[in-house]
């Protein structure tokens, strides 16, 4: 059984391309509120897992121990856009902690801000490891291997103690044992489990029930631009929400809601990976759950052509209009 | 009942996103020779109508009257990707029709090209509206509304004389009399028809039933280059098919592809509109049809993390490996 379309995208008056993908709710408690699709089938969780894989640096006391900033920690959680206030942050954090550049595992590639990717073009600059979207996750990985005295060489690997703690982090919020993972497109471990388990781990840091959880959505939370960009999805979601909810996307359709005060966690995965789908369906479910007021409309975005005409509009279908979520 | 899934991609042991999509394949006497998921419902042909947009400018004698070149005819089907070799030649073809870059009614936008785009940055150029993927088969439709001694202004009015000779074509050659029409994102009418009558009209280009179809053919398999782009999947697949097929996608995860000597019209549209879909699900019918080697490997692609590493693949889905086509 095929999950439903949750995202349509209309052209005049036809629907050109639909999205399907599925969608858990979880509580506090471990119980699931929601669920639209297959929530069973494990699916890699990709960058929104950074809150969870931020924990052991909360949690193992590197954060307290080498001074870590909640601008930090927000960056530890991001998939920045490489602006200036993303790069310089996370540089100094390097620096800090006695690491630089070359011990970045992630590889270079030009921000997304395209501002800033065109006026490194401009000056003749060639992208860095610290312009790589994940460049705070893994300056998180080093102060946390830093920490625990583990070797800095090899912290992606699977088995570092780095790693390892993140799973230990990862099994205890989501009651997985054993998660599949493959390599993430940062070269750290990305951990495969499924939807609704996710929406359970979600829901544990919503529910502060692990000790890093409040520090993570704090910061989070304060500095949503650092968790994404100018002009993203999670910046203006998280703005939006103004308190009630730290939101992560992750790559080929995933989208996390960590929501405190309803005491929930959320979870989405597009099947076919498109990251306008999970936009769309974060967003239709946080107005529905009264945590972003409607009238921002971020459930909605016009389709225009290159003379900036409207010509149609990207709006959830009717699985997700007509869900009692 | 959804579209199979034609593609999928996987990372690690798992497949991550996958494709649905529908696929027909019609021979010149208008018998469906394969059909894989919803082929009755309309769908927008996007770019991938661009030769039979391009019929007009063949069959009116606009081409003739202005000496139009085999490249021009070339570029008139392109989705270009804005090098110098494709905003040269468009650039040329304007000013000998007495026509200039304020004439075309798409809007402008950067080369897709990043080589071109990168140097157009660095040199402070803003992008014209030649860069437009379109703007050759805008200054076909400016070709054809000269010739008709039709007005320039409104040329991509769905009444213009222009527009109305395209959908004359598409009509004679789909069967389908009333397609719907929406915006396209170059500000031309697109129609959209069922992907069989697609096919159809495709087929009917490759067995060449009407008369502008040799010269387009000759000109798409003769320049795959100015008909997309350095690097691209319609360059890649028609120099591998040889002169055995003239292929062109569209936005949305829509393809097309014309096999004069095997007499079939194929049309592909993935369901979440994903080019990435649809360039694995046509390569592979080309490969099963026996007009690209299998060893050029179009159809799979691997997922490389920002290190380079293999981290996952791109591959047809069990419903094409298993298709008998």
């Amino acid at each position: 059984m095929p999950n439903h379309v949750l995202v349509e995208v209309t052209r005049g008056a036809l629907v050109e391309s639909v999205h399907r993908g599925a969608m858990a709710i979880v509580d506090v408690e471990g119980a699931v509120r929601f669920a639209l699709g297959d929530v069973g089938a494990p699916v890699y969780t990709r960058s929104s897992l950074k809150p969870i894989q931020a924990l052991p640096l909360i949690e193992t006391g590197a954060a307290d121990a080498f001074g870590v900033s909640q601008e930090e920690v927000a960056l530890a959680c991001a998939s920045h856009s490489g602006e200036p206030m993303h790069t310089t942050r996370v540089a100094a954090w390097l620096k800090r902690i006695g690491c630089g550049e070359g011990d970045l595992a992630c590889g270079p590639h030009m921000p997304r801000h395209e501002p800033t990717s065109e006026a490194m073009i401009a000056a003749g600059q060639k992208p860095s490891r610290l312009h790589n979207n994940c460049s705070g996750k893994h300056t998180g990985f080093l102060t946390v291997a830093k920490h625990l005295k583990a070797p800095i060489a090899g912290y992606v690997d699977v088995d570092h103690p780095v790693q390892q703690a993140v799973l230990t982090s990862l099994r205890r919020l989501s009651g997985i044992a054993d998660p599949t993972w493959g390599v993430d497109g940062c070269a750290a471990p990305n951990f495969a489990i499924p939807l609704a388990a996710f929406a359970r781990a979600l829901a544990q840091l919503a529910g502060l029930r692990t000790p890093g959880a409040q520090r993570i959505l704090s910061a989070m939370m304060a500095h949503p631009e650092l968790v994404s960009g100018t002009g993203r999805s999670c910046t203006a979601l998280m703005r939006a929400a103004n308190g009630k909810a730290a939101v992560k996307i992750g790559a080929e359709g995933v989208y996390a809601a960590i929501l405190p005060q309803a005491g929930l966690g959320v979870a989405v995965k597009i099947d076919d990976g498109a990251s306008r789908g999970a936009e769309t369906a974060i967003a239709i479910v946080l107005e529905k759950l009264g945590i972003i007021d409607s009238s921002t409309d971020l459930s909605r975005a016009p389709v225009l052509n290159t003379r900036g005409a409207l010509v149609g509009e990207k709006r959830p279908a009717k699985a997700l209009v007509e869900a009692r979520i």
